[in-house]
């Protein structure tokens, strides 16, 4: 059978295949990205989910419209706008299957075959797979403290041919950890304008600060209506009902909405109501802060393992929120075979080759996950990771 | 902006556009394909859901596996086979957004661009959209009292390139209600393995027999692994919870993996461990026999009325099951302004130009749905109808 071009070179990802090891009880996983299943508000949800069945059942079960639950619409919007500054009277929100399709449905309405995509290296794996299933040319930006390069962005988007998205993770960047510095998300903007290209801003994470300063998101900056602010409850209430959204130029949302509309005609309607009355009813904030409070001490669990036991030439973020860590083992390390041997002595973390534009490529580093496993699985699997890179070198 | 060549040339289709009118409650709606809210099992849904939030509230709000729960996949495995004769050992399930995402991950992997996909003319709007989102050719090939002209499938199957796929709705077709008879489905099989080309069988209505004798799947003769089956619980349990499947070859399933991993990571997981217990706590053939009941009234009903008031000229399909009668008003209507008209008068209907391959032509025929307007609606509705014939006439 002859499959369709775009398919025939897209592998399953790398992450993937890792998830089915980590069913394994015995391996302790810093290799997914799952939030604490203590961060699931699963009693009010409860309550709630009653209440649908209870009052309008018929609502949450029929067919929905494509753009999304009017009432969830505006109350994300509410949101953005009281919270962050996001939103102007040329925006609207689009409620989406989890902040994956908001990835897709971008592809689909911008993205030719053989068009330029500009990431940050690394970056998301399943942002770049899906960039990849729409034939895009990945091209990446080095990474530093404080965010992408700069200058290079300026030299892509100078030299490369038909860039028609501008795609990043600017809040505790997803592998990496980092967060971009206020005045690099005002350069940045300011050069996406100058070369007419869309900005992807994936803020799956942003919520999720436990230390540092307050950034404000790209999207606050947008008087142009060139930014997508894409964001999820999938790290916040619950990944498992997939609830995504955008916030962006209506212009781009009526396309979007033809594309979801081919995609899976809307969205799970009776969560869209089930989020829509929590955040109506509930306390979002105060639930968040305790989910920051929880990934605070895991993350300083993680950094204060890894400072007992990592040998000197090995370098790792300190992230001020989000989920993972980015430790660079050095020369001589090529961590798609040490990922492998960690494997072997029960330890399953993500090779950072799953993250770079070049999937054939090697690298040095590994992606470090503290949301899911517990403390004493962080201490043992930071030992494990000790011992492994001791038998190395 | 510059949109991507595949969504410029799609609009927002006609149903949708005509969704948005009947949120009116003065206006009769036939345009729809929504089930009879009757049909939710809403108690027993309730029930259940209660149990998950109380019994595995983790599993159901945690990230799952991109093919489906697996308790689910075998329980829809084994009700295809002993239901249907569906599922050899190169067959498996995937758990998909809904019937819509299963046309979709189909086209994701299998239509280059301008690559053909040979369709019944007319046909699911929905459909339709999604191939041309892939920038498909359509070929469209004429329905009979029998399902397609099978001579015409042939013709076109030798002329036309690069043929990727031909998608059926064979049993109770939308829009036309007509079922592909018997021997029809095993020529068709024949042609298509003649001819090297992969079999789409649309599935949603299969269940909602009300009169005359049942048929075999086309997937049931697959002997050669050339059926794609796909059905849904839209009809039968929900279609707001967006829950549909394929059984289909393990290659092709390997692929639309990879292609769902890109689009939506995976369906909501609360509601696939819902249903999953439903086929597994509650008699869903009992639960059927309550829809065929309803609905089995319910066209009578329109047939009824529809017979009494037609003009003679007017023709209409005496579907044995499904949701949709297609009435043709014959020559000198074009119903793409009637169904304005129709608006006006109180009646939403689909014009038939919306189920066809250009999308430009005219169509002398419309849709009628009778699900969801309850029995008084439904005579008042053909009321209006056959007044703006006369008024026409």
């Amino acid at each position: 059978m002859e499959f369709s071009e775009r398919i025939s070179s897209l592998q399953p990802s790398a992450i993937r295949e890792i998830f089915k090891v980590i069913g394994d009880p015995s391996i302790i996983s810093f290799a997914g990205g799952n939030p604490d299943p203590r961060s699931f508000p699963v009693e009010q949800m409860s309550a709630l989910a009653e209440n649908i069945f209870k009052n309008d059942p018929v609502t949450a079960f029929q067919y929905s419209v494509t753009e999304g639950y009017p009432r969830l619409r505006r109350l994300i919007a509410e949101r953005l706008s009281s919270k962050f500054g996001i939103g102007s009277e040329n925006d609207d929100v689009l409620v989406l299957t989890g902040g994956q399709q908001a990835v897709d449905l971008t592809s689909k309405i911008l993205v030719n075959d053989g068009d330029t995509v500009i990431c940050e290296e690394p970056s998301f794996i399943g942002a770049l797979n899906t960039f990849r299933s729409y034939r895009a040319n990945l091209v990446g930006v080095p990474m530093e403290d404080d965010g992408i390069n700069v200058e290079k962005l300026e030299q892509a988007l100078k030299t490369e041919k038909n860039v028609k998205l501008l795609y990043l993770i600017p809040t505790f960047q997803n592998p990496m950890g980092v967060t971009m510095s206020d005045s690099k998300r005002e350069k940045v903007y300011e050069l996406a304008k100058k070369y007419g290209v869309i900005i992807f801003e994936d803020d799956p994470y942003g919520e999720l600060r436990f230390s540092g300063k307050d950034v404000k998101r790209i999207k606050s900056l947008d008087k142009d209506g060139i930014v997508i602010y894409s964001s999820s409850f999938s790290k916040i209430l619950s990944p498992g009902m997939r609830m995504g959204y955008v916030c962006a130029p209506k212009s781009i949302l009526a396309k979007m909405t033809v594309g979801k509309q081919c995609a899976d005609v809307h969205t799970n309607i009776f969560f869209q109501i089930l989020v829509a009355d929590y955040l109506e009813k509930c306390d979002i904030d105060a639930h968040i802060e305790k989910i920051r409070a929880l990934y605070k001490e895991k993350n300083a669990a993680m950094l204060r393992a890894l400072d007992e036991r990592m040998p000197s030439f090995v370098k790792y973020t300190r992230p001020e929120g989000g989920l993972f860590i980015w430790c660079d083992l050095g020369d001589g390390f090529n961590t798609n075979d040490f990922s492998k041997k960690l494997i072997s002595k029960g330890l399953a973390v993500v090779p950072g080759s799953a993250f770079l534009m070049d999937d054939k490529a090697a690298s040095t580093a590994i992606r470090l996950n503290y949301s899911m496993p517990d403390f004493e699985q962080i201490d043992k699997g930071v030992t494990i990771l000790a011992q492994t890179i001791g038998e190395e070198k």
